[in-house]
């Protein structure tokens, strides 16, 4: 795995002919390290995973540095090859399939809002800002397709820290929000990102803009099928070949090869990858594992355990080695050498960065929290200011996409020898360090803070059935009726009052009628229990 | 990973930033069609998992050589790194994990004769033979060094076919022994290629043979402390660290990454990693998994199941990606252009390098079985002349270690152009093919045929307490007495007794004391339960 970066050994007489194993066993070591501290100070107030992995990252580089009298600090060479192959899929993967369907699709509006809809107004705002402030501050030389990557660079977010705050139970709303934000921006600014390489910069008028927005609509739905088509599929063939039997071994290969399948078929139709394998999790998720072991009830939950542990597992380890890297790259002095800007510019030009991150992120949560409100007015509880504010401190760390990007963008393979580029990697560095470490430290203080124990218990309540919408006595009548056969005059009754309801709440009824849908014909098919109705 | 191999794209307009993409698309596609047709052929009399993949592997390298229109039929080239450092560790590691210790270490002497013993016996034969051999022949220009390489590579076993047919339950004994054997044996012949190639072939005297069993027997014991050492470490690192708590993800990371790093560390001290992984993953399935979650019963054995499934997956998945390989590799017609030997002369090289081993392995699996039933002479039941067959029979097929072995000593990198090593190459694959296609496609009918119904029977009740040595009396009256405290007289019997047990059975009584200690020390230390009186 490690081979895509080119390494560079410690020691020149140890192991000739296998020259990865000396860097492979210092990362894998350092990993170990990771997970024990981490695990250390899981009850720390202050310090998070992500951090823990930066810092023994950074240690790690200046030991190597030391070590190397002062001749480079990293092992291997960043390469966004091994990220967007090896590194993301697995950790979006997990996101689709450990991610709880019925509050992400009724939160589903406000979720895309902000993942879609912040990404393009973040990037405006992000580029345009970095044009006008950056020549001010003596830093020239980058074209205009430069500073439109920079806006969707610095505009993919990292909510890893924020989650780890935030828990599921005892406040669904916003956990399902973040959550969701986080896998929709990814996906958003990488295939913006993507859109923006191939534009025509020296001409943007209103049709290159619309042209964008239709490239990235087809992107999205074509996406999007895609892993829904391959999640199904694995789902009919796992239902298909396997019933009755208990192979697990080879069910639990089958799903995460094809999850891989769907992802490397995404890139190669250069279609979002980051989609394909989230849609794919959660069809997955939703069919998959109950054909694994339908017969026994404690064996499903076994299996089921199994593979969400098999998941995270590998999930966790990616986002550890991630980070990791992040903090041993840190000390990448040759970088340093390269850029020749003083030492005022530079931090010039890092403040202006976050600032604009501030200023970007601001610009939409905000008024796109009330647009949301102002759709769901009828709900009796909308998104208060601290849960807006607590939304835009969630995205505003910068993470692992950003560099893969970055690196994408300014570097060959991983090298640069341009002043102006090697000045963007350590940028971009520097406000993933700087992001990550100090709001990532303020993140548990802070929503500790507005998150106050009232309005855990308030959400308790209302978030039991999930998202926050307290049912109203009529959801009360129709329910429990879905789950059975019905009579006719049953049937009218429901079509009457579902049609009320469709007006009311438009979201609400759509996952009504998929559940319907759901029971009647798709887990038939498919497979997955009848009668689930607390879960979708 | 598959980055470690050279890649050669499909089409040249896909994808260009990421040529890696189209082989890994179709690697994994491929993967998932070998697991779904596996599943399919289950039943069936004369296939197995290694023959489907070699299949299905062939049909690709053709698939791929008439779309190129005959320029070459491998996506990727075979690395012995990526062999090594990748898919190697997960399947010896597992190995380790799922051996039944009980019955591995009952059998232990007779498992070390077949895998050390018998592979110098097997080594010296094909090395003598070939020397012999190839010059009449016709096919000249091996150095002495390579003959020697030779009787390493084809002494290399690979046992999945057989253990595919047995069954652990119904014959614990001879399971136990080929399944041992195939494990020392890979460790065996790694390590014996690398003393054998460091050594000075020009002048072969006593000593240097003394110097090379010296050397072996240091590199095993040394690997072997190594890895019990890292898997005690793991076991005591998951016992203190998380007491009480079960955030089993971590651990599972800990454990997987703790295995590979003693696989690495060994490598990189230049011991055998297989040995290390394999006793790493013994000691970690006796102790640690039950440190992740002592407190409950049921979980524990979820836990167990999982971590198994893990193991057994990554395996999997290794073993049918390395016969999918071999398949692909068969039609590289490169290495076939290269060869200047006739038809015939290759033919018979071919087959004289099958006698060979069919010879190498006899010479020493009937005379140490005859030996082992000598030491074993007490025991009602000794290897019988069908066992014996079954266990010759089973060591005959070549796999992924000779192949990656030959890689090694002919090839720079996977790439050749002398036609001598390209033909010691194309024989390798021949011969791979041929034992695990032919004698493969025999082992299920042989086996049926040689272990009857009667037999199974006879071994169902001699085997039930593992390794089919039926309990004396005398062990039903001791063995009670060893889970609870003991008064002074009590045990004073069971010294004398033991004493007596001592000298009747050396291996049945050291294994005996090994209990007593494991429990009264060990357990507490590391973890597990107390009271395991069945298990080891």
């Amino acid at each position: 795995m490690l081979s895509l970066l080119s390494y560079e050994t410690v020691g020149e007489n140890v192991s000739p002919e296998h020259p990865q194993v000396v860097p492979i066993t210092i990362f894998v070591a350092v990993l170990c390290l990771c997970l024990v501290i981490g695990h250390l100070l899981e009850e720390n107030r202050w310090v998070n995973e992500s951090i823990t992995a930066i810092f023994i990252g950074g240690l790690t580089g200046i030991l190597i540095l030391v070590l190397r009298k002062g001749q480079s600090s990293h092992l291997l060479r960043f390469s966004e090859e091994l990220f967007f192959i090896y590194l993301l899929p697995p950790i979006i993967f997990n996101a689709g399939f450990q991610v709880k369907k019925k509050q992400f699709f009724q939160n589903f509006i406000t979720i895309m809002l902000f993942g879609i809809v912040g990404v393009f107004i973040s990037t405006v705002i992000i580029s345009l800002g970095s044009w006008w402030l950056f020549p001010k501050l003596g830093f020239l030389g980058l074209a205009p397709r430069d500073y439109l990557a920079i806006g969707t660079i610095f505009s993919s977010t990292d909510t890893v820290c924020t989650l780890q705050v935030l828990h599921q139970d005892e406040t669904p709303l916003l956990y399902s929000i973040v959550f969701g934000e986080g896998v929709v921006n990814d996906a958003t600014s990488v295939v913006l990102f993507n859109a923006v390489q191939k534009m025509d910069v020296s001409k943007i008028n209103s049709q290159t803009i619309l042209s964008v927005i239709g490239d990235f609509l087809y992107l999205f739905s074509t996406s999007t099928a895609l892993g829904i088509g391959v999640g199904l599929l694995t789902s009919l063939v796992l239902k298909t070949l396997y019933f009755g039997k208990h192979s697990s071994i080879r069910e639990l290969a089958m799903m995460v090869l094809m999850a891989y399948l769907s992802y490397m078929l995404a890139e190669l139709l250069e279609l979002s990858g980051i989609l394909t394998v989230f849609f794919c999790g959660i069809i997955m998720s939703h069919y998959s594992w109950h054909n694994v072991t339908e017969s026994s009830r404690i064996t499903a939950r076994h299996v089921s355990h199994q593979e969400e542990h098999v998941f995270a597992m590998l999930s966790f380890v990616a986002e550890t080695f991630i980070f990791l890297y992040v903090g041993m790259d840190a000390f990448d002095i040759e970088k340093w050498k390269i850029t020749k800007l003083s030492l005022g510019t530079s931090l010039g030009i890092y403040s202006s960065i976050v600032f604009l991150i501030l200023v970007g992120r601001a610009v939409f949560v905000f008024p796109l929290s009330a647009f949301s409100n102002f759709m769901n007015r009828r709900k009796t509880s909308p998104l208060t200011f601290k849960q807006q504010t607590v939304i835009w401190w969630a995205g505003l760390m910068r993470g692992a996409v950003s560099i893969a990007l970055a690196f994408k963008q300014f570097t060959y393979s991983g090298v640069t020898l341009d002043p102006i580029n090697a000045t963007m990697i350590t940028n971009t560095i520097i406000v993933v360090l700087f992001t990550t470490l100090v709001f990532g430290f303020l993140t548990k203080p802070l929503v500790n803070y507005l998150i106050t124990h009232r309005m855990r218990n308030q959400n308790n309540r209302g978030g039991g059935s999930g998202g926050e919408q307290p049912r109203s006595p009529k959801d009360d009548v129709v329910l429990p009726l879905l789950s059975f056969d019905e009579s006719a005059s049953a049937n009218m009754q429901i079509a009457r009052e579902s049609f009320s309801l469709l007006m009311d709440r438009p979201v609400y009824t759509i996952h009504h009628y998929w559940r319907r849908f759901d029971n009647a014909y798709m887990r038939p098919i498919f497979g997955g229990p009848r009668h689930s109705r607390s879960e979708c």
